[in-house]
């Protein structure tokens, strides 16, 4: 990633001369600058209103401007400058008056922002008591067209987060100005920042330190935070002001590290557009694939090596090397072939004899098998067009592969699927994959509550959807909920189906411990699958298979952000359901604070399937 | 309250013959008997299913009972029976086997429940870990009609909290029923009940003692809160097996009880009907009220003799007895008259002459004021048809009358009414009213909940609501959040009206120590007005003036039911605001929990009077 980040200037609150101080600016390399709306005169409006009459009466009920009062005073410079709001404004108060005074004077500065058209004012600071603070923000960012950046010292997420829960969540006119502070919150703390709507840092200039040329330069620590930051959320960045010759520095300095981010990794690549957007889980049983989805997924550099590898280790294991033996693989779900090269590759590899049955449902899919099978593959393949639930075979096979997983493993119904396959396979038979494993860890993301929130239902915040994290954070590691095995022993009758589907229904209970205080938004869903002995592959960030991109995790909402208080236990109550009709999750989260005590519980998310299910 | 509750015996689960064990208990005196659905034989279907094949997947397949596996077989018996799930029921068993079939047989005996026509089925005991059970439970009540009655303990409310919690707080097919222990929770741990969803109170035959002649009773304790119950909830009771000669005096004993519960106070009797049900508040300036709306209030047995005690002793206070000073009164709203009335009656006892104008701006009572002044008062009143906020008097008054107060004593606009009117008043007048407090206490009423819920808006929990509480519990006592005084010296100017409305905005915190584990569902609103010198009228629980019926408390509700662990403060902010067409009120909740860290932010209610205001 080389872009350049716009870096702009915090000038300050005594400059009188906004056209000098932008030139000045900007031939120190600064793309903007950051500058007070009015002037310290502009305070006189709380003295004045002590007593009654003249200016008072006049401005209280009709407050403008007197133009001498104005730094930012023209239309000219709005795509150049963000507004500070004056910091004498103390909008929580207790004293009627200054409170009073306080309101007129924002909305009057808000109102003038907008009226000149700043994209962004910046309200500079804000403290544990911040209600009416909140509910100001809230009003006037309905009626004005700039954003508001809230000024927040990076070691003060609770104050953030009770100013942002105040104004209910998806305020999305308000965002924060995270200032970085020099001994910086803990790496975990400092994480928290990646699920919050940052729009600006600002790093005053006291953070830098001197590198042997006594150039300005940036600590370890910050540097690492910050590159993070601008890799994951591409936000504005603002300097105070140096002494003289180090201003143009500092800049450069930071233009200089925002095109030295790391590059994008190969799944990074392919998601790219995609990040933090919601996507309906596939439901490939009962919707045919479109051939650009096929094409897409065909392309993994990894899933099918993968695929290959335990095909081959099957093989080597089942059938003596210079056998004249040969085995029968059935690709269920073959889609346009790719796994039934995959077999062919590896019988090559592995100089086994095999005969591959490649059977498929989507009669559009299917017309590329004939094609291949024409052109290629001869009579190694016999092709088969029929729902594996429901086909008989002729005689069984060795070695059954699918592909039938979903982010969460289970959620595109691979369980059932096989359980209608598995009548084909022999006694000692083996599945490829052989079990699959889910995966939850609880998260926050602003960003993603907003984009659920958009779309206005309660049925919203009880789906599941697949996403690219990237304004994300994890508030604990993944624990494990579930496993599948294939072939299934249990509860199938051999050669039949089974008589119902409760032995693939599954609750349980995940636990985690939260270390510091957070929000939470929902959880965040994974799975490892295990092919064929040693060969996994997993979208688990811990054991993740490198450059794979088939899969984005998953992502179960919760109904109402949850606030967490540090050294929680975070308990998660998960349930995959089902009836002759669908398969769907339900899922519920209850908090237990440090001393034990249950100080939250959620109701259940998507009961009886009622917002989401899968079906059969 | 003279009637009678409805009596039950919960009979053993070692009954075999219903019809028996029917006319038994009703030859006892008891109304119906509590018996289980099923024999202890069905328990049968949890071995069976062990092993795979026979009984096990025709059960587990297609559950039906055998009938020789049924206590309660018949409809005939339906509405003399509460049916009681099988005790060996293990919803949350983490063995799936157990747990999948007691699911089954669980689904099996509510549905059976619901086909024979019963009203209710007792739940037999819930635990802390209760989440798969509430999941069964509001699964199962969608398809069947008959109620679930959880039986929990009076010491167990948070067992019962986390499973009503988990199904959403608005499943009205789930309620409690309630077993009195002996030792019995403290009081203000029990009056939580007050708020919840009680069916039915269940008494064990241990809880009793005997009296002197060998009868059994309760202590004073359990007779307290059994008759508190009784009272508010009307539930059934239901008592556990006696020894044979004993069992008719117990159910003798409790509809004893049950016929001797206090008589309802005149407010009660005013209210009855309207008992927890949500009133919208009045708009009297902007809308007329109606004839029926004036009759009812100025039955108010104690609202207008509380007038006429103010106004006597302001008229005693500020003319000298036997002077011929004409004292000028205006009584500003004066509807169809009982104010004039009021102060003519304080004129002719306290000797002293006066003269009244009566403003009034509704034109229909104007018509009732004109015969009153053709009938009775002749050349003592004056009659204005005006808008108090606008009328121009020739000359000023001694004393300015006026009722223009709400539940929450400044809602129905009076700061702003009066504001208008007191120009009418000379520079040493007296209003009456003189000033108003408003308190406000958080409380629990799952009722309410559940009637605001079926507006099914966001707006409907923005909204305040006149509402006679009944069935709730106040967390803590009111605390006070702000006054009104009249005249209004401040920010007016003489002679004029003001020239906007800052001075009646109004913003303040109060902070509520909740000592146990509850839920927190709004607040209840009230207020204490000083007519003059020592004379008030309050609805404030503490200083409640006796049998005044005008005014029923308000009712300010919260978004989403909030979980308090014991010993929390709990910060309510709230706001009066303003513009110039409109008056609305704001409100916030923050949680902080015994060891001071903040545990709970709502959201801002009703921002910018988006859901609820009062036209000005």
């Amino acid at each position: 990633m080389a872009s350049n980040c716009s870096i702009g200037l915090l000038v300050s609150k005594d400059t009188t001369d906004i056209e000098l101080a932008l030139s000045k600016a900007e031939s120190e390399n600064y793309y903007f600058i950051v500058a007070p709306i009015s002037k310290p005169s502009f305070k006189r409006v709380l003295d004045q209103t002590k007593e009654l009459g003249g200016d008072f009466e006049t401005w209280q009920d009709r407050p403008a401007f007197q133009r001498q009062d104005l730094l930012l005073n023209s239309t000219d410079i709005s795509n150049r400058v963000l507004g500070v709001f004056s910091d004498w404004l103390d909008l929580d108060s207790l004293d009627d008056h200054i409170r009073t005074c306080s309101e007129i004077a924002f909305k009057q500065e808000a109102e003038w922002a907008s009226h000149i058209g700043l994209k962004g004012v910046i309200f500079p600071k804000i403290g544990p008591e911040v209600h009416n603070t909140a509910r100001m923000l809230n009003s006037v960012s309905g009626t004005v067209n700039s954003l508001f950046c809230v000024r927040v010292k990076d070691t003060c997420w609770k104050d953030w987060n009770r100013l942002r829960t105040l104004t209910g969540h998806t305020n999305q006119k308000i965002r924060v100005a995270l200032e970085l502070t020099s001994e910086l919150a803990k790496d975990e703390l400092l994480d928290i920042w990646l699920a919050e709507p940052l729009g600006e840092i600002i790093i005053p200039s006291e953070l830098f330190i001197y590198n042997d040329k006594g150039y300005p330069v940036l600590k370890k620590a910050h540097q690492h935070f910050l590159k993070k930051v601008l890799r994951k959320m591409e936000p504005d960045v603002i300097l105070t002001e140096f002494s003289e010759d180090l201003q143009s520095l500092a800049a450069d300095y930071i233009g200089f590290l925002s095109r030295r981010l790391p590059e994008l990794n190969e799944v990074e690549k392919f998601a790219s557009g995609y990040f933090d957007s919601l996507q309906m889980p596939l439901q490939p049983l009962a919707d045919n694939l479109e051939n650009q989805t096929y094409e897409t997924f065909e392309r993994d550099p990894i899933k099918y090596q993968q695929y290959e590898r335990a095909v081959y280790q099957a093989l080597v294991d089942r059938v003596e090397y210079s056998s004249d033996i040969v085995t029968t693989i059935m690709v269920v779900g073959a889609g346009r072939g790719p796994l039934v090269n995959c077999c062919l590759r590896a019988a090559e590899k592995s100089l086994r004899k095999i005969h591959v049955y490649a059977l498929e449902k989507n009669p559009n899919a299917f017309v590329t098998l004939q094609n291949a099978k024409a052109e290629q593959w001869g009579d190694k393949v016999t092709l088969v067009f029929a729902d594996m639930r429901k086909w008989k075979p002729e005689s069984k096979c060795d070695i059954l592969v699918s592909e039938l997983l979903g982010s969460f493993g289970d959620n595109e119904l691979s369980p059932e699927c096989l359980d209608g396959a598995q009548k084909f396979l022999k006694d000692d038979g083996i599945s490829i994959p052989a079990s699959y494993d889910t995966f939850i860890a609880p998260m926050a993301s602003n960003r993603l509550f907003n984009n659920v929130s958009e779309y206005k239902s309660l049925a919203s915040f009880e789906t599941p959807y697949v996403v690219m994290f990237r304004q994300f954070c994890l508030l604990a590691s993944p624990e494990e909920l579930w496993t599948f095995e294939h072939p299934n022993k249990k509860n199938i009758p051999k050669d039949g189906d089974p008589l119902n589907n409760c032995h693939n229904q599954r609750y349980n209970r995940a636990e985690f411990l939260v270390k510091h205080d957070t929000i939470m938004h929902g959880f965040a869903g994974y799975f490892d699958c295990k092919l064929y002995g040693d060969t996994h592959i997993s979208i688990h960030p811990d054991t993740h298979s490198p450059d794979m991109f088939s899969w984005f995790p998953i992502f179960f909402p919760v109904q109402t952000p949850i606030q967490i208080t540090k050294n929680s236990i975070v308990t998660a109550h998960f349930w995959r359901l089902s009836d002759k009709q669908k398969v769907w999750y339900e899922w519920s989260v209850t908090i237990n604070n440090k001393d034990g005590e249950e100080s939250y519980v959620s109701s259940l998310h998507n009961p009886g399937g009622r917002s989401y299910y899968v079906g059969l």
